[in-house]
């Protein structure tokens, strides 16, 4: 058994394309994750199990994808005291407005830390949940510092746009 | 142990400002209902338990409640294949938008069906409950006629706005 | 004459290609339904004839979709005490926020059960209507509990998103 | 029995506060007006004959107001050929968009000149309908530019503000 | 010189492809109508000229359509006592919601009887603008109450969907 | 005559509860400057006088005020070539969204540079205002570095929350 | 020197009516913490000070509320490799939904955890700091369990609404 | 070194597509203008420096041009005492409206002034920033002067729509 320290989960199958971009920068960054398709609304039951199970092999981070009523992020958070991330899948209505808010909107009492909606939250949620494990994992802190130079480099490597 | 044939649930304490209207309409049709304060996030094993059990009890109909990133009505759908109804409570962003979205978007697979935000949808869920009793239990068709005969009267009662 | 269970009514023929997955779903669970294309504006007498000769055919659950400033489903539930369920349309403005509001924020006294937007809530109102129709007709109990397995081991059954 | 020109209706008692200036502005144009407490959803039956009768008694505008799921104005506008103008009432929802919405958003077929929500709408409303008006009664045409050349007036007169 | 009954008026050359539909409405009911493109913000003086001109070659209702921050409805109405239509066109930013607003909010005393956004509003400006014609001008309420006939047989006429 | 700098115009007298925290900061910077209440709707010829003669008294920048569907702004520009800046009013619906979008959502071709809704935006108008003229009034180059260090200063001299 | 963990940093004065509601629940739950207001856009080298000089102090998690465009969490999260997470202050446009999107939207590659608009996300924010922390410093575990129980027991112990 | 006037800078590579027009209506009037894409999270000293060396080389105006949750026109304005313009970029969630809240909606003391979302904010802020210009530099009146002219010879050319 491979521990884990991140517990990625998405409440639909098409939720995959754009939460690839999470688990790839998790992969990015050398931080073993276990990646899941369970529903708060279909497979509650196996939720359960799971949260429980990942808890055991290590999870110390859980990143919580869904749209439209979005309650898979909240559900999380209420089994667990271990941080939770939430990403808003884009939908028709609005452009993700009602995941976003049905995400963000807890309340008080058990929160979701929750990112942008669609690719841009994927990616930050990844990161978020590294800089959360880099506090006691220090091995992550140089990874971290190490992507955010990179970043300041690649647009400052941007040619003039008028030269484009 | 008293039958009961609506359960209503509501996610705070303070929802029963709005859900009291609610509870008052089914009493007013003579549908013997259980109120309970339970939440999706904070007591998730209290109100599954309190689902089978009303079950067992006789309700034929969920009323759920909730606010914000309002988890509760589908929640309570995922855990009966009982027709549920959700009531958005008003919040402060946007006017209950956010409750609004929470538990209208449901996924395909697991239908709430919503009523308006606040007072207007706690009456009318009371009121949609009731013809849904209708259809096996024949004694509330007429209640349910009269109810609607009675506003009309009222409305038409209304003075000339011009004489008050 | 068949007798039928479920009036489906749109307020356009171009609703169809969402609604059809609302019927689809009633002849899955063998729900005899029939359909109409009607409008609250447009034949309104057509439509109250229909309502009225869809009651003496045995229907007891309205299923009414319509758009943008969507009335229809408001002006069914006036005409008939059965319970009526409302899917909005998507629509340009807002992805359907307008049919959504239009539908949903029935004032009190006249209540409309309704679902999300677009292919989810037409699928929805099926589901809903079912377990409406199972509490007189203990036959659709299981149909409905079937139905809510398949999608949990549906899900289960998903490969890891990583594998694909 | 006296000849009316314009048939101002809305869906509430409680709409009345807002549409008094409607009708204030009406009587100040010395405009015939009658008006109705009367509703889509609960009174389809006496709108109807109302409309019918207004028609009869001379009416060549309609204004109608209606909150929320706004279907009044809508509705007037099926039942008759003669102009229709709508007044969204302000709600709690979005200080009234789901009202203007539900109003403004009508499919093509059955036209509802929509104004302002809440007050400024109410006397636009008026002052629209005596526009209208004064196509076949050259009589009003007169009171409609006096009333604009006051407002420029009352906006020339206000002091200046530093003063105030 | 042909007199003219209607006169149409467009921010943009690109808001013909939209309120082509308003004119061929007019066409298809007889209504004599002029067709202009002018901007409230780039040529004011001109649209001033114009609103003059079509008033002494008999106009008797406006139509004005925009976009974005639609200023041009408003400017038309503030000079000119005849009744005024405006259509908002769809935009990007919320499908319109922006031109529906900058139109349809008119504060008291000139007012824009608002049609819906994008291709039903223009098909609706001309019904609207035929129906307040039509109460100068008799001709046209026949014209006006055929089309209303034709759209209900339309939808009569639709087969089964199911059938399609 | 005294030489002014600055135009202000409001759409109402209402709208000078808000603007009034514009002109104190335009007075507390020695900027001169003249003040109207003047409507794009209701006195356009008034509006299209004062903009001229502002001009020749030597305004060189413009900051126009309106709520609602707030045209004052973008007709301003139409009217002038020096910079138009423009104040969003709050208003019920949506807290001023339908102010903003008037405002901000100009077409191509004609600018208006639109600051935050109420009173923070009519502040920033004054200050925005200042910097253009700084730009060739180099004695307020220093007036406007003041008040920047001033407004550091002041937060820096708050006590520590929890001491209050 | 003390040591703290948590440093909180608020955009203005006025915004710790919300946040103290944040710093209260952190000292319930013995968490050193540290408070600021500093403005992103008003006191800029005073904030780049305060986070470095918080870091060597011991800071683990920073958390940052700002209202209408809240620039803060973003600016802070731009300067630190920790975790940073943002609370939206309540607004008057749309009750929050400027903040809100100022702060959750952040683009790839900076994440700020976003918790609820107002007291909700304050005292969430205070919580998930906690959770975080408790990785690194396990006696903060068991505060967080217990606070998740007392949160049920509480609930639980609600009398009946319709006694109360 | 060559002097420039106008410094147009933008977050992302990606923002090109829009802000070409910006650039291109900018060397239409001659306006000579420095062009960068820096990131207010990402290059935070890049663009302080940038900012500092820009105002150096005699920029009196600053373009600067973001999307989703958009600080870098207040980041800008935080660092400068000059004008700052900013350009809200579309985005997918509402079309823009989370780029446009982050960029207007700027508390009182620090002024962006702010232009339409997307391609008609771009162009606006060239033509807004040659206005500014115009005031110190009297060469540039002529050009704006001249372009207003040019629109609406254009919008006065095109031919009867009906025709095309």
């Amino acid at each position: 058994m491979t521990r884990t320290l991140v517990g990625v989960v998405m409440g639909s199958r098409s939720d995959w394309e754009t939460m690839r971009h999470c688990v790839e920068q998790l992969e990015a960054f050398g931080v073993p994750a276990e990646v899941r398709v369970l529903s708060a609304h279909r497979t509650p039951g196996e939720l359960s199990a799971w949260i429980a199970a990942a808890e055991e092999r290590g999870v110390e981070v859980f990143i919580a994808a869904a749209g439209m009523a979005a309650a898979l992020p909240g559900v999380v958070a209420a089994q667990t005291t271990l941080p939770v991330l939430g990403v808003p899948m884009e939908s028709k209505l609005l452009g993700g407005l009602d995941s976003l808010l049905s995400i963000v909107q807890m309340p008080g009492g058990i929160p979701v830390g929750t990112l942008a909606i669609g690719k841009a939250g994927a990616v930050n949620a990844a990161i978020l949940a590294t800089q959360i494990l880099a506090r006691a994992h220090p091995e992550y802190r140089d990874v971290v510092a190490r992507h955010r130079a990179e970043q300041a480099t690649k647009i400052l490597a941007e040619p003039d746009p008028r030269a484009g």
